[in-house]
């Protein structure tokens, strides 16, 4: 258990976290939060660099909680031990878990993605909510995406709702970020058949080839893709409409057409399976 | 544009609208509200029977917005004109475009189904967010599902935030509610094979098929399939996972399901094209 305590709310440590809640303050920082047993432990295993620690021993509500405590200790992350009033600051949302904690922001450079033989790689486009982001890397993960490029900014990976709702797959997902123009020249230089998603597209999702070596590239719903985005070798695809609207949303459309790459690959290719 | 209108907060018609914010009192109102002009055109469309309006005449952004007004006072729906303030009181969330109407709940019962030749039906049993809710109709709607039943209950569908998710398909796919044991009994009455998303299924899901009249069952992620969906002749899929996270957010795994249903129907039998 943790032997340094804090007691004061004004305490510059917990000033400074509790700061950590608004994307601003993160990017000032360069540091974000970490909050809740199963994510914090996802992101040990992701080889996230945790810079320290609060734990709020009242609330650490399991053996699985407690040996998560003593694997940070072990680990050199200096551990804050706190009250459940400076607890309930630092932490975001209602689910406490007794753990926060708080790691170096990382953007990853494209140069150091490695992609395997059959790559499929994930282009996320300005997509701002950050239930979205979460729900299109557990997608991502679930249909073994080999990497997630956040593309053109306006991403915001590092939101508490973001890693709760990705349910720690932020950690395991290869993740890079990059320019629009530096991630085009970069799929061009790895060979891959780029699709983006366009609901005016002729070619249906289910009629690309997924199976070579690919990119799918996914705008937002507001504004869609980017003039990047519009070059010619970017073939559109869209899904088959059939009812009132006109576009699902976009972590809808990730899962169907990661999933159809993913199916593609394990039932026409058994020797990928 | 209305000729009656509101100038107090305290109105009483205001303050009934303003509870339709909560579950409960949605509840014992028999009413709900719907908020902006996409939604609302669509609720007409859809035959959603409108009770009464606000409208905020320099709210009103555009032509489409004055015209569906005057389209709610031709089918006399009664429109009270408010100013800002009230308005804001209102409408739910953040976006205000002029009109909020309120319309009578209506659960339709499942002999008021009518199904086609070749039925999709999805089943939702317990699932809690809006915002996934929504987005499972959004699915829906577009894959082509004939109809969609709430069943055990624990399903808000007429919260403001499932209306606006759905972007109004709410009101677009036929939509049921019932017990689940009363759910089952049905869908074996009309001959559907019956499909339950499980994570510890046998079946991948695109080995199931969904040309059949087919029913696919959708569980909470929290609590999964209740006892009801265990009986022998629901048929357990999943999709696989590749990565770390052991399942997909219910409305990514809603629509891999539907749309897969869909890719089956579509490219195997192209006399349904």
């Amino acid at each position: 258990m943790p032997d340094r305590r804090i007691t004061s709310r004004q305490n510059e440590r917990v000033k400074q976290a509790v700061r950590l809640h608004h994307a601003r303050d993160r990017a000032e920082q360069g540091r974000y939060t970490i909050d809740g047993v199963r994510e914090i432990s996802r992101a040990l295993a992701g080889g996230a660099e945790f810079l320290e620690a609060f734990v709020c021993e009242e609330l650490l509500a399991d053996d699985l909680a407690r040996a998560l405590s003593a694997r940070l200790e072990a680990a050199d992350v200096p551990l804050w031990q706190v009250d459940r009033d400076i607890f309930a600051k630092v932490a975001f949302g209602a689910r406490h878990e007794g753990i926060v904690a708080i790691a170096r922001m990382r953007e990853q450079p494209l140069s150091a993605l490695k992609l395997p033989a059959d790559p499929l790689v994930a282009v996320l486009v300005g997509i701002e909510k950050p239930g979205n982001v979460g729900a299109v890397l557990r997608s991502a993960d679930g249909a073994g995406v080999s990497a997630v490029i956040v593309a053109n900014g306006g991403t915001d990976l590092f939101n508490p709702n973001t890693i709760r709702t990705s349910l720690g797959t932020l950690f395991t997902v290869p993740i890079a970020a990059a320019t629009g123009a530096e991630t085009l020249a970069w799929l061009r230089a790895q060979g891959l058949t780029i699709y983006g998603a366009r609901p005016d597209a002729e070619l249906l999702y289910h009629q690309a080839d997924f199976m070579r070596p690919t990119a799918i590239v996914l705008g937002s719903e507001a504004t869609g893709l980017t003039a990047d985005w519009l070059a010619p070798d970017v073939q559109a695809i869209r899904l088959p409409m059939h009812g009132a609207a006109d576009s699902l949303n976009v972590s809808a459309t990730a899962a169907v057409l990661f999933y159809e790459a993913r199916r593609m690959r394990d039932t026409r290719l058994p020797k990928r399976t």
